[in-house]
């Protein structure tokens, strides 16, 4: 194992530590590392807390700002962060409005939060996103596994707060924009966790994983390498068949790379997702293109499709200052 | 090799295809693909267009946009533009104040815009930039590298230009910026070159590539892994000696990630660079930290320090918008 790291057991907090420094402007570490928040909570406004394994940056505490969440939790990498973390940050960050929880389904994510929610003598509401279509069920999952949608989730309930709406209506905002995304992940290699020395899977050198997750979870099938082309045909079929849009429809994409894949081949996936999509009659609205959902150094990507109105393509556009998402501020 | 590709031949077009639909607000394709041109071109403003082999995105053709470059030449990967890419760029977005070419130090780049320079039928003038102190002449290089401080120049003249700074005033600025600025980075793995379809270079499993080039060309030593303290410290080290900054100073700082390195991990490693440039008065000004000038799937880093007074800060605040670049707009 190759890492820029001094032990392994410092990795996420030094991390946090260069983070913070680097956008000192925007977040500072809360109650020595427990959670990231933003630097200045609004009052009266939702405080929206996210949180989960780090290995996945920038989500979540590159989210964190004006216009998207007030707070993250980070756990160690790849393990669900504890209850009382998430306490102390709704602690920090609840200034009247109270507390929604957004939450990658993941059972110890969803133990834990909700472990939280009990506990914190506050107004505390929960959204899980689950957008994986790729398998029901998994290593850490009941149900589907919650991935690179939760990004379109935070942007848009981060805009509905900022906008005055209340904790029930940006809950139930949340959770119809989950279940008009789906996503889905194909690994091209393994990705290696700090505390375990070795990649978590072995792949052959001609082989992917079709259907990963973000932990290296296994998917729906190990197949032969395949064009870009062919590739994307199989996510974006596996995606809009479970999505079943209208005739025609806007969707906000995200290709969001997985850590290793070279922003050249995530451009060129993006020119194959929208052949694919410009033939089922959806309009590419808005996109992402980068690295946003990781895991590690993993070479892979995973597609995101949320199906968008007007109401909601405007929170997306909203503005947004946070260290991976910035516009119109 | 598994890459996200159709073809070897079309790596290059499929990817700028995407790139330009995915951010069809700020860039289009010029004549035919030889060209990345932002899509309004303003008058008698001096006209920044850079360029240099693809496989380093986001470099070049992120950064086209208002504040910073105008157009970008993209060759084949690792493999210099040609003449007529660059003169059709010129004839394209020059506007009446003149053209700056802003070239990385390479011998095939320099060669190919100094001919574009004297073939244009217009106003010219050429910086080119060689922030890379780990070798002086290289594989492809007579002098030293230039890497991510292009970055900086293409930033900094670009508000420059923008703010209505003339083509002499443009050059002398990016050159000034330019000899303030030195890089160094460092690689863990090689990439692979998608028409060599096998690694550029081997590297054990317990060795790092001191000072390796954008391309993998060799650096100053290949050694064990150490720390990211103990990089970081060689690096900075390298860097410092050969800037030698005064007393106090304030720098503008890259943590650069070179294709396949956790933003976890880039992180960490600006937490030591700080430690490094405290330990030397020099107090970082502003920072950029992530995937700005890669190798690829290169696992590794670079570092880049411009020592920066308040006329320059002010220019790198100055609005920018562009793919990979956005900020105050």
């Amino acid at each position: 194992m190759k890492k820029f790291m001094n032990a392994v057991d410092d990795v996420v907090m030094e991390s946090l530590k260069g983070f913070c420094a680097a956008h000192s402007d925007l977040v500072m570490l809360g109650d020595d590392g427990k959670f990231v928040q933003r630097v200045n909570p609004v009052d009266n406004k939702v405080a929206l807390i996210s949180g989960g394994g780090s290995g996945h940056e920038p989500l979540h505490a590159g989210f964190i700002g004006s216009g998207m969440l007030d707070a993250a939790c980070p756990g160690a990498v790849f393990t669900a962060p504890t209850p009382d973390q998430m306490i102390a940050a709704a602690q920090a960050v609840e200034r009247g409005a109270g507390c929604l929880f957004i939450v990658k389904n993941y059972s110890g994510d969803i133990m834990n939060f909700e472990m939280a929610a009990e506990m914190f003598e506050g107004r505390v509401e929960s959204i899980v996103t689950n957008d994986d279509v790729a398998v029901e069920d998994s290593t850490y999952t009941t149900g589907r596994r919650g991935v690179a949608g939760t990004v379109i989730v935070e942007k848009v309930v981060g805009a509905a707060a900022e906008n005055g709406f209340d904790l029930a209506q940006c809950a139930d905002l949340g959770r119809q924009v989950n279940d008009r995304t789906r996503s889905m992940g194909v690994a091209l290699t393994s990705c290696t966790v700090p505390a375990a020395g070795a990649p978590t899977f072995q792949i052959g050198d001609d082989e992917m994983e079709m259907g990963v997750g973000i932990h290296g979870e296994p998917g729906r099938e190990r197949m032969s390498m395949q064009t870009a082309s062919e590739i994307s045909e199989l996510m974006i079929n596996a995606i809009m068949d479970d999505l079943a849009p209208k005739d025609t429809q806007d969707a906000i994409v995200i290709v969001n790379g997985l850590g290793a894949t070279p922003l050249l081949e995530l451009y060129l996936l993006y020119d194959c997702v929208q052949d694919q999509l410009q033939k089922r009659n959806v309009r590419i609205a808005r996109s992402l293109i980068g690295n946003y959902v990781t895991s590690l150094e993993m070479a892979g990507c995973s597609f995101t499709v949320s199906l968008a109105d007007q109401e909601l393509i405007k929170l997306w556009d909203a503005p947004v200052h946070t260290a991976a998402l910035r516009w119109n501020c």
